[in-house]
């Protein structure tokens, strides 16, 4: 055999490898920090937007804390501006590149919705157990950190227990400070249903399901996320 | 007169004063900030996008170095897949958020589009002689550099020549490095337009004139920007 036919063979192999070497968790991975990105770059714009708006009509933008019913209200044109407002008025040009704001922070929400969406699918199809248990944004969050699935898979549960919470970790480690008791964890339902002096032993319990509900979809077990779940809602039910 | 009428008609008159201290300025200062901030975001996301498309076709992104025509030919959807590409097949709903993905970014492109339409509006209004000499864009990033006109017009043409510059400035004054020779300016064309060695020379022309300039429209003076820019161009011509 040639060289040359040698080394078409083996570039069309390295192709192939190179092809089938990308897989879920890749998706899952582009998914979720598209998501976080998306987050803050929807929040930084909302900042501006307010800051903008404040010019035409500060009494409202102060009286709407949550930032996507404020967009909701400037883009639906039905705000009403008090006639004693310390607000300027603004020119039809200044209000239009004001609403051409709103719109995109609007479209930003809805593609997040999208993506959202999404990666439910794509957590529903190829890790139920963990969507199950951990909800499926927290589940993608932790496979993130972790870099992939398996690598998930080998971590013990007590790290599982404060994956995200790494900056915290090594202060600890470095200069003795408090030791973080949960990651991207805190924020699941059932540790922020519950009070402060309880949230690291609810943290602990969560983490080991998670970490046996990531083994099982990553060796196809069967779906048994849902009782894993309600076994951790009746072990803490008496907490709330 | 009663105290509450006394503390009532203050009031109006504090309001009233604050209505009228919007100026133009301030949605210039709005404007520019938002062009930049539009232009960071959407280089992040299409980073984010040449990441993802990279697993279906990792050949093609690499072919197109300009973002803008990258993201447009994803839409155009008239990308062709080489056969023996390295990249792997995607399913519908992959393929769909990549798409989504897209088509965000350049909604905000065509949002960076309008706002600069705005901004350029604003600043032929207010600020005629400023944007014939400096460009609008870098005009207005000058105006929210000092603040707003007022204090820009007192700057000298020597600040004016280093606005953007700050940092560069400042370690110079502390660890003695090279003094900087230009700050936002150094992207108008008259700038990139000369070779190294005589970039400082035109910076301190086109300050010059752009100090001139903006006095003339914080003054309400008539419109001369045209001959300003004449005049350094016919100046610094032989350089090219």
């Amino acid at each position: 055999m040639g060289f040359e036919k040698y080394y078409n063979q083996n570039l069309e192999e390295t192709k192939k490898k190179l092809r089938e070497a990308v897989k879920f968790d890749d998706f899952i991975v582009q998914a979720i920090n598209n998501i976080d990105e998306i987050n803050r770059i929807a929040n930084t714009l909302v900042k501006r937007l307010r800051e903008w708006y404040e010019f035409y009509n500060p009494e409202f933008s102060r009286s709407i804390f949550d930032h996507e019913k404020f967009v909701e209200a400037i883009i639906s044109g039905e705000v009403k501006k008090e006639t004693d407002s310390m607000g300027a008025e603004l020119s039809k040009e200044d209000m239009a590149a004001v609403l051409n704001l709103a719109e995109e922070i609007d479209s930003l929400y809805k593609l997040k919705e999208k993506q959202e969406e999404y990666l439910e699918k794509l957590m529903q199809k190829n890790c139920p157990n963990i969507a199950a248990v951990a909800g499926y944004l927290i589940g993608a969050r932790l496979i993130a950190i972790a870099g992939d699935l398996k690598r998930l898979v080998r971590f013990p549960a007590s790290t599982v227990q404060l994956l995200g919470a790494e900056k915290a970790l090594f202060r600890h480690m470095k200069t003795g400070a408090r030791a973080p008791k949960y990651g991207v964890i805190h924020e699941h339902p059932l540790v922020t249903g519950v009070g402060m002096k309880d949230k690291g032993k609810v943290a602990r319990g969560l983490a080991d399901k998670i970490s046996i509900a990531s083994k099982i979809d990553y060796f196809k077990g069967e779906f048994i996320g849902d009782e894993l779940r309600k076994k951790l809602e009746e072990r803490f039910k008496c907490l709330k």
